[in-house]
């Protein structure tokens, strides 16, 4: 990724620096405009977290690998509670919101280069904020999965945030389903773009699933759902474990 | 305006139906995206008014023309202190949000049309909310004086509200007022739409100007500038008096 096109990095610098929340503004391929997470979400403190968040972020354990880590929120909160944290995200401006906040250990490095860390690296792959997303497709996931078993210990767990497509009223969202089935991608497939000021992010793939379909994705790998997080709302947080048969 | 391309309209109606205060998304020519208004700025009480727009409503007298209204707050404000008022506006959706709020004479009309009200029809012409803007450039600007010129009484008034764009410190203004002089166009004449949900809204001329820039285009009108209100920040009103003149 070009710096230039970098909105998502430009806008956590630019929130940084000024100490102002603003809203961030994500396009869907469907010409959908929204504005996304609330704003200041990615600077929040463990107290402003959803409950859901706070209680799957207990599961980690050992070293840990924050993929897609925006602004740092958890890989400081950890890294406070004394673990060995190391944090990657695909924005170079993430990244350096991470440093200045004092997080040494932020790599940029897309997802889909997380097997450049050595085999047995982390104990545990922190994919909060809805990133399970970042595995783009179902194929993608499935082969990130295999990637992700050769940098993690043979006892790993993956704590991963989604958010059920499904669980929605909106015509909007339900027409681009079914604009995804006939294309044939998965419904919840998101196919986005962030905006800020004059810079245009690249369009990316980020997946939604409900608890179904990432059962589904997840069978065919080397891992298993142990558990589910959250309610009753569409976001939740899976707690995702290596099989021993992989060991 | 087609219905399904009034995104102003579409978002104003959500709002009201939902009740929820939502972020505007405005998009600029040069691709420069931003949130616009404050949410829920358009179903704003007379308290939460900035004081220049609160002190410059009271000079509103006689039958009242509201261009632009929105959701209608200034038109509501004034009739409920006895004032007859005519609220227009070229968004079907904003006049629909209008008449479910009990303005019944709420008309959609672009300005460009206001010389279809018979003349003498009203002694003032309400403009805030940067609805100065409206006028779009500045030859049109003094067409649409001299439409309202017809249409009003001798001793009518406007009240119109704009921004000084040079009041800013952002390099992405700055470099628009660049381009805009380089294409021959005002620096403050900002080309934008609306942008909701998948509703994309046409392009138009919205124009903001310094003091010195609306004294030159009014000067050479039936009209002439009365007062400025608004000290510090970049937003201010102009109270706009017809010329004895022109009787």
């Amino acid at each position: 990724m070009k710096v230039t096109e970098d909105a998502y990095g430009r806008q956590l610098l630019a929130q940084y620096k000024s100490r102002t929340a603003t809203a961030e503004i994500i396009e869907r391929d469907d010409n959908y405009i929204d504005t996304g997470s609330d704003a200041g979400m990615y600077f929040s403190e463990y107290e402003q977290w959803s409950p859901a968040e706070r209680r799957a972020v207990a599961f980690a354990e050992g070293r840990v690998l924050d993929i897609g880590c925006g602004a740092g929120r958890h890989s400081l909160y950890l890294r406070q509670k004394g673990f060995d944290v190391t944090a990657i995200d695909n924005s170079p401006g993430a990244v350096e919101v991470c440093r200045l906040r004092g997080l040494e250990n932020a790599i940029v490095r897309p997802i889909a280069d997380v097997d450049e860390f050595a085999p047995n690296s982390f104990d545990t792959i922190l994919m909060l904020g809805n990133n399970f997303g970042l595995f783009g497709d179902p194929v993608n996931a499935k082969l990130l999965l295999e990637k992700l078993a050769r940098v993690t210990s043979p006892e790993a767990r993956i704590i991963a945030g989604t958010r059920d497509p499904y669980k929605t009223d909106s015509t909007e969202h339900l027409e681009y389903h079914e604009l995804n089935r006939r294309r044939g991608r998965m419904p919840g497939q998101i196919r986005m773009r962030v905006r800020f000021g004059r810079t245009v992010g690249d369009w990316f793939d980020y997946l939604f699933v409900s608890r179904e379909e990432m059962e589904e994705i997840v069978s065919e790998t080397a891992w298993s759902i142990k558990d589910f997080i959250g309610a009753e709302g569409p976001d939740y947080v899976a707690i995702i474990d290596k099989n021993p048969s992989t060991v």
